[in-house]
Parts: structure tokens; sequence; C-alpha cells
């Protein structure tokens, strides 16, 4: 069967990472990316010999990539011909519009979070909704929080059935490398309910969530407590099962090592993962308990590169690739190695 | 009547913001203060003048003081002797050991949140369980967190009952100042459930309250997100209403400016007030979500002083000064000015 | 003799503390403050009872202020009129707009650091060029780390001669309370040479200086190295009894427990200070290393406060208050109460 | 010829880069490594499935590691009777005691900076004085700083001559992942001179060196600002041609996207260099000025990684595997890849 052929627009913090991705799946060729100006990471690509072709997202900003010495293999529109379809990780409204130029020549398109939900067909998960996204033309993954948290809700939800979540956000500021945003000694409240409960109740509408996000300055991964109402009681126990039984859940101790958010990053730097990244999201084994029926715990998202499989989840959605949420998500899993890891645990 | 002749061991982060709050009672004598060595905080009381009287908290150490040219008026056994009742900040676990010396004098002892609740007969909360202090002779307050959240929490439960909250405390991991302690670029997570919401239970043990504490690279105040089942429902604006009602919780919104806990700090220094002092917790407004029948919000506590009114609250119950909860805690806010903002309002 | 009459534009970090130190001062009048929105902290002046009348920036704003509950007592032309002189500590740019109200109405100006030079005849500091500014309607503050530098180094010119400094500011990036601003674990480097070296030969001309500004992740006081070659020799000594002998010089050591830029913000709070401000720059003594001939040295900046007597200075200077410089930056220093921490050291 | 055999004691934040970049070198082998605890970087190299293998540093610590499902192949003694140099990165002190067993079995031994001087027959640099440390049985490198700062004072002082350098170490003050220190919302500083001015001495010893470091709250990288006064007068273009020729200095600029620490890490990342490491310092071309003769400029010091190539040169020099310094530095970065970008500039 012929590879689908792939497309990412915008190389930058969570482009980067979509395309290293896609790479590595054997049922998908990587054609090429789409930026536009010489930025830090375009000059690594060039550095690293440009192991993917880049395409020019505007062309009045080819002379500045030429300029500073960037191979440019053709424009935007060339990149989106040759595709199947386009991972778009561009700043967020840019991908509204780059969706006419997709639509124009009959391509898919699957957008990231940041993006208004009217961008998409459906706004996609690959754990709770994969079916909604069998041969749509448009999707829009969750945001980074929202993919975590959807992983560890659905995961429950199927066992035990969710009937509410509260939800307390502790937010990474800024990314490693962020110079135009960041605080310093400050934490900043965001107007309740946050987007992340809102956007669990789209794709899970039969779940009541709210929630209260607060910003703190640090650049390692958000972490979230989650408060659930389930509608079979289930105890601790139970719950450690379940999240363990997980290929995208990585249940650790403080014990261990793992202190915080940074103690994933380090680890995996020590994993020799690329930049540092981790595919899954950390839960505390510490940190479940019971609230009377409810069961509490939290969680560590990766911000970075969390949204990957489940982007990817996305083409094999999109795509037929797979017709079945376990299978699609498998394949994902499988060429990202993910859940290799729980045979050495 | 003659006034409650009270004085305070350990000069610290806490001491000298409870030895500034008894100068203001009209009916308390500050006597003075104890400590063991030229801190910074006991150098600044020397580039004052003295104000209060500084005896020393260990012979051996006299010289040091001496040294560093601050007049030294006694011995801590000195101050103890002319005191009806002493504030004992001192760091964890000497409070014991001085508990010895109250008791050899007969005297009144309050200490503060970092010793064990064995030293003392009462855990005390000045809103919450007021009656319990009275003519106690050792009494513990509850430490910072804990303090705020029973202000909030009490609040609730007394208009209509509380069953169970379930608590996240964003901490602030040092104090402005500390070198001995802090966080770089990382969010530290403790095993749940957090103390605090023991704490809270001990206090108030009609009420099931669980909870995670994750610490922050910040200085300024803790923030906390509740999810609170109540007995009878309550609405967000009976809520909003009776939060407005507390002479100790000052309700903001992000829009007025309050974006967050740096916000607080910056307005008690813009009020003018000793330190960037405030007594009062912080209540967003707009942090108010129902979830369900439960009622989730958050609130900031100024860890710095945030325990004062209540350790006050404490003396005028042991000392049986007032006999009535809100006598008590009234006379503590008149004199140190708590509600007085709300004629402004 | 009158007082002077004065009036303070802009009612922000730097406005509020002008405020304050001309009411400090016994020959001279504050009449009110001009600022345009209800921002925190013109509630906190509500909040204290308007100790200062508040004058409306902009005619169109006065309804927003008025429905905030602040009480306006006329438009900024009105305050214009009933003074002498405006302290300018606006947002840059608006001081140029507001020069031609102060010209329309014959008053004279003092801009601060943010403002461009051509705004004002001279730019301006207390102990460098105080006879500059004798008799000049408008003139330009230094920035606050020009300001502590400047004290430094003309500290040591007026003894030995200074020939050349090299800087390195290690700027703290944002002020406590700031939501607009800020980084998150990275320095961050600027063009060299730094302004503050260039403003400096503007001041001094007779120096030659240049420097590298590193920006940091915290908000409490810049530190700033010099390297500095004399024209004399000058022993570590010798510098150290100069710097001793300044008034706005705090010479401090790390045995008595001043850490860092931290230090210097807790004792202030300690001292009780307003806002835990200090007018005084730090300058350890334990930092003082000879290299080669020439000296090298750390000095601390609190960036909110320490343009104030300066800014004082420049209302004398262009009043003609005090014809010389020592009697006119002393007088400042005998109201601000500068120095006087000295009786006790 | 037959290779070098390597061991690396201690598994940490440096052990762990010197095995990778031994295990890179095409003329040397990595035998193994030492440890004594199942740390998350033992647990992420047993997830790796034990790449290297593990040798347990205390006997009675081997009981945890293997309770903790890591493999152990032996001792560290069995560890040290393979090889011929024992690479030391064990924590300060640590080192001290391992040296009584490399003697006993006659191996060379070479230290991280954390030791004592005393601990070895020559204080080494691989560029400063590569040619003492042939044939040495034991080395102990510089600290990551000193590393760094010496090869750009080595570089000008090979073409013009150094007579007298005065540093502003601005520090990290924590490795990403660390809970054990760090600070927040502080500077702090250490009294002068700061001891990587003396180690320069110690290495340069016919130049003048001082300086002050400040400890910022950050994770990544240092920036070391130098002041230096060369022998023959040195133009800015002469010392940006001498630091674009050494090949472990890479010259960056602002306007490339390289605006601080972070800048480094997050170009490193993109890279897909493992762990985000970088071998070769930065320095800001807009950051070099003139201070009359003397020459100003900053370096950037990825602290976790650049001793690596140095450490590495110590094992070619002691083993006596190039006799000359560039060809033994060189042969140090043709494995490593450093200097390879070049190519692409």
């Amino acid at each position: 069967m012929a590879k689908v052929r792939v497309g990412v627009a915008g190389y930058g913090v969570i482009g980067q990472r979509l395309a290293d991705g896609v790479a590595l799946q054997g049922d998908m060729e990587l054609v090429g990316v789409a930026d536009v100006a010489p930025t830090l990471s375009v000059q690594a690509l060039k550095e690293k010999g440009m192991p993917y072709a880049l395409y020019c997202a505007a062309d009045e900003k080819r002379a500045d990539l030429e300029k500073a010495g960037i191979p440019v293999t053709g424009s935007m529109e060339d990149l989106v011909k040759k595709v199947d379809v386009m991972l778009d990780a561009t700043s967020a409204g840019v991908g509204a519009r780059n969706k006419e130029l997709y639509a124009k020549h009959g391509k898919k398109g699957i957008f990231q979070g940041g993006e208004k939900n009217s961008v998409a067909d459906v706004f996609f998960h690959g754990y709770a909704n994969y079916e909604k996204g069998l041969g749509a033309q448009f999707l829009k993954l969750t945001s980074c929080n929202t993919t975590g948290l959807i992983r560890a809700v659905d995961c429950v939800d199927r066992q035990v059935g969710v009937e509410k979540v509260a939800i307390t956000i502790i937010r990474r500021v800024a990314d490693p490398g962020d110079y135009h945003r960041g605080l310093t000694n400050a934490l900043q409240i965001d107007h309740a309910p946050s987007h992340q409960a809102l956007d669990l109740m789209t794709i899970m509408p039969h779940i009541d969530a709210t929630g209260i996000l607060v910003h703190t300055p640090v650049t390692h991964g958000h972490i979230i407590t989650i408060v659930m109402t389930t509608k079979k009681d289930m105890s601790v126990e139970a719950a450690l099962e379940a999240f363990r039984s997980h290929p995208r859940i990585r249940v650790v101790t403080i014990a261990q090592g793992f202190q915080g958010n940074a103690s994933f990053f380090r680890y995996a730097r020590d994993l020799g993962n690329p930049r540092g990244d981790m595919y899954e999201i950390g839960l505390w084994e510490d940190s479940i308990v019971k609230s009377g029926k409810d069961i509490m715990f939290a969680i560590n998202i990766p911000q970075e590169s969390v949204t990957i499989p489940e982007s990817i989840d996305g083409i094999r959605a999109c795509m037929g690739m797979q017709r079945d949420r376990l299978e699609g998500t498998g394949k994902t899993n499988e060429y990202l190695g993910i859940g290799k890891w729980k045979a050495h645990a």
C-alpha cells in the first residue's frame, strides 16, 4: 500500500515534532515542511543538512530565507499539491487562512488546538472520539492540556463512567527558549471556567466539566489536578490499574525520583529522547486519593510533545488507514515507540 | 482593665509581624521579643532604634548580639516572667522546648503551625473554633494555608453546611529574601493528601477533606482552588455574598487588576501597609463556578501575614478577653484595621 | 519662604514614590498627582482615603475613574496651573507631549529616564552635575541603573579621578506585581554597549564607559559589576572608605546577611520602609577586588526607588532652592531620612 | 592499535555525558559506568536497554539497585581492573577516595572540577596546557565556567597575548531537573574573587585574573562577561576573526535569534543533539566592545556538557594517544562532531 504523504505547515515548537513523528511512521512519508523565516529552528534544520525539504509559506519571504543560506524547495502550494494531508502547526489564525489552500487542492488538513473549532469538521482526540474523525476532511486537535487530560478521563470513563470533573491546571507559562512571553515571580489566574474544561465537554458531551487555570513561571510541563465523580465507585487500586494499562500514561512515584514536572524533562533527556521530549503524560501514584466517592489525582503534561501522537492518530482516522480506535492509536504507538518502556517496567 | 502583656519568641518572618500586630492592639502590651542572632531582621530592629526590647533566647549567644551592636534587655526567661502570654514563632521543634519554660512560670503559650499538634491543648482557628481556645493554656495555630482555607470554608459552612472539600494548593516555595530554600524552573508535588486537608479535618471534624499540593517557584502568596460539596445547594451569587460579608476575605476581580498573587503584594505595597503585608485572603469573583451541585473557587494566601489575626484571636480566647467568637475576632479586626477598606469599597 | 509647589504626572511605580518623597520635603508642597485610569495604584490611593488629590490626565478618561469611585479633583491642566514644577513619571513618550502643556503655562518639568534626552535642557544627576541643573526649565533624570552607577563612579571620581569603566549590568526584568513583562528561566543579552554606559558618558564626558547588560528573571534590584580604571591608584581600603562616606551608598557584607538583591528588599521591608523601598544603593565590601591597577566591585540598585532622591535634587536645582551640590543633595537626604542609619552603624 | 579502555565513575549529569562522549570516540572503548543508586539516570539507562554495563560503586548498595530491577555487571573494582583510565564524575570528595582504588591497580584517573586540585598531578585544560597532561597519572579538569572561559582567553592569548582579565560570571543556579538546589526570585553574590578567576591563574599563570560571581535563578547556561587587557592592541574585527576560527567557540548574533542562554538550549534541542547538549561555548558578536585598549565581550557556557571535550582531551594526553595539542583536541573534535557545523555556516 502506498504510504500516506504528509506535509507540515509551520516549523516551530509543534511543527518540528510533528515532522519528526511522521517521519517515524512506517506507513507515512513526510514530503516536507513549510515556514516563512530563518528562525533558529530553520537554521538548525539547515545545520543538520536539511533532512526535510523546506517550502516557503509566503513568496515575499523567500528571499529572506535564501539570504540566510536556507535552501528552499518550493512554495507552500507546491507542498500542498504533493501531499494527501497537511498538518497545520502555524500560529493561531493562520491555519484558518491555510485551510482555503488545502480546500482548493482537495487536500485534508489537521489543525492544532490554537485554531478556532470552526476551522474543522471534527474536534478530535485519538482515544476519545477516533471514530468521528474517520474520513473527515478537516480535523482540529485538542490543545496540549486538553489532550493529556482527556487521556486520563477517557481511561476512567471507559471503565466505570465519568459524570463530572473539576480540574485545576497549573500551567507552564513559556516553552524553553521563549523570549516573547514569560512571567517572573508571579502566579496568574484566568477567568473560570478554563477553556480546557469547556473543550473536554465538546469532545465528551456526557461529562460535566469545569476548572480553574493558574499560570506559573516554569517552562517544563503543566500539572493538572483532577477531581472526578464516577458513575460506579472506583477504588484507588482500580484507578491505578486502569492508568497503568494505558499506553500513553506513565504511572510514576515521587519515591522513584519523579518530584515534579522538571523530573520528567530530566528523565526524557536521560532516555536520549530527541529534544528531551516525552509523548506520554505522567501520573503520580502518590497523588491518587479519594474525596468521598470522588477520586482525585495529578497528571503531568509535556506541553511540547503530548499532542504529537493524537495528531498522527488524526491522519490515520481522516485517511481511513485504520478504522478502529485501538488499531489506529496502536499503530501510532508502535511507530513512536510508545509503551515499549512498559516492557522494561 | 490592665492590658494583657505579650512576648514574642523568634523575631523572624512571622515573629516580627506578630510583634507589630500585638503592638497595634489597644488592650495588649508588647513587652518584648526574643531571638538568638543578629539576623537582618534584628539588625533592622536596631536601625529603627529598638522600638521593641530584645531578649536573648540563648545565653551563650548574647555575646554575638552585643558584638553586632544590638542592645540586649535580658534573657528569654526574663521576658517570660514579665508577660501573661508568649507568642512562639521560633523554628519548628524549638517551640516544644520553649513550652517547658512557659509552663515553669505558669504562663500561656501560643505556637505557630510548624510545631506538632501535641505541643498544645487546642489546635486553634479564630473563626472556626474560638470557643475551644477559651481559657486554654497552650494553643497551636493552623499554618498559613490552613488558616486562610478555613476562613473560606467556615464562611460557607456557617451558611449552608459543608460536607466535603477537595483542594489544590499552588504553593509559593520561598519568602522574599529567602536564600536557604527555593526552586528554579520546577514544580514539585507532595504526597497526597496534603497536611492542610488533614489539619482542616482536625479543626472541622464534620468535613471530609483531601487535597494535592504543588510547590511553585514564586515568593508572593499561595493560590488554593477549592471544590466544595455543600449540604444545601449554594449559587455563585450566594457564595459571593457570603464571602463579601467576611471581614478577613477580600473579594476581587481580574478586571480590577488582580491578575494573581503578585497583584495582591503590589496592592498592599501601594496601600502603604508595612512590609507590603495583607491580613485578608483574596478571593477571585471570576473564579467562582459550579461543578454540578459543588462549588469551586480560588483564594490567595499572603503567607507571611495571614496568620497574624488568628494568632491575636488566640490571645483573646486563651486570656478570656472576649468570650464570644465574633466579639473576639471583631476586636482583633478593629485594632488591625481589617475591614476598614470595605467602607471604601 | 513659600514652599515650592510640586505636581506628579503618572501615578505608577515611580510616580507614587515621587509623590511620597516630595510629601516628606519640609520645603515643598505636593499639590496633587495625575493619572488616567483606575489602576491598582489609584485604587489603593482611594482605599487610603485620597491623601493626595487626583487629577485626570485625559478628559475622556474621567468617567472611567469616577465610575470606579475615584474622586477626581480636576484636569491635569488644572494641576499644572497650580504648581511650580511637574515631576513627569508617565510612560516613555507621553512626557514629551506633556512638556508642551508645562511650557504653555511657563512651568518647569522634570522627566524620568525613559524619555529621550531631547525632551530636556539638561540630563541631570544630583551628585554628578547638580550645577548644570540650576535654573533650567526642563531636566531629564538618569534611569535607575545609571543613577545608582553614577553615585559610585562620581564618588571615586572626586577622590582619585576615573578614566574608564567597563560595567556588567545584571538587570531585574520586571517589578513586583508586573504581569505585562517578564522572563521565565532565561537570561537575555542586549546589544553592547549598554545605554547606561553611554548615558554615563553624557553626564560625565571625561570618562570612557562601555558595558554589557543581561536581563535576569528576578524582580528585586539590579546588580552591576564595575571595572574601573582610576587616575591615581586606589587601594581596596581607600575605596571602601570613600563609599562608606557617601550618604546614598550603603556598604554591606555577605556575612551580615546581605546575600543578594533579595536581601536588600527583605531588609527594607523589615525596616518598615513604605513598600519595602530603599533610597540607597548597596555596595558589597566583599566584592571589592583589584584587577591590576583597576578596581572592581559590585553594587545593588533598588530599581523602584533609587531615582527618587536625585529627582528631588532636580527640583532643588531647577528651582534654585539650594545653589550648592552638597547643600541641595543634603537637604533631600535630610527630609528622606537618608544617612540617618549611619548614626546607628 | 588497541582502543583505550575507559570507565566512568558516577552516572549523573556529567558522568552520563562523559560516557556518551567516550562511546563516540573511534579509538576508545567505554567499558562501563559505575554508580550506587537507582537514580532517574540509572533508571533511564535500564529503560534504554543497558547500552552501557553498570558496575556498583558500593557493595552494600548492590541490593538496592537489583531491587529496582537494574542489572549490575560487577563492582567498581571490577570495572577499574578492566580499564586503562577512569573518568571520575562522582560528587565532590568521593573522587579523592576513589583515587586510592585507581592507584592500587595502577590505573590513570581524570577528575572533574569539583575535586580539590591536590587530587591530581596536573590541573588540565585541553587547549591551554595539553602538554602538561602528557603521561600524567592523575588529571583534574577545570570546572564548567573555567573550561569555557579559558577557551576564549587562550584563543586571544595565542594571538596577541593576554595580560589581565576581569570577569563577571552570571551563573545558572541549578540544572534542569534539580530539586536539591535552586533560588527563587533572587540574585546571590559570592565573595570575590571568584574561584574561576583563581583557577584560570593556576592554568595560565602569566595572566592576572579576578572576578565576581552572581547566581541567577535559571537552569540553562552561564553567561560570562570578560574585560581583557591584551599585550598587543586587538580590534573588534580581529577578535571576532580569532573566535570564529576556534572549533569550540560558536560565534552568534542576537539578530539571528540567540537572545540569551535559553536560545542555545533551544537551538541544541532543535539540532537533535542528545539531551539538548552543546559542546561549544557561545560568543555574541554583538557583545564585543572596546574599553579603551581593553576588549570586552560575553560568552555562554552550557554547563552540563562543556567539559566533555576537554575531559576526553585529558584521556588523549595522559594516555599519550596524541602528543600534540592541536592533534589531540582535533581528534576529540572529530569524533564529537565539533566544528562540523562551521561547514554549513
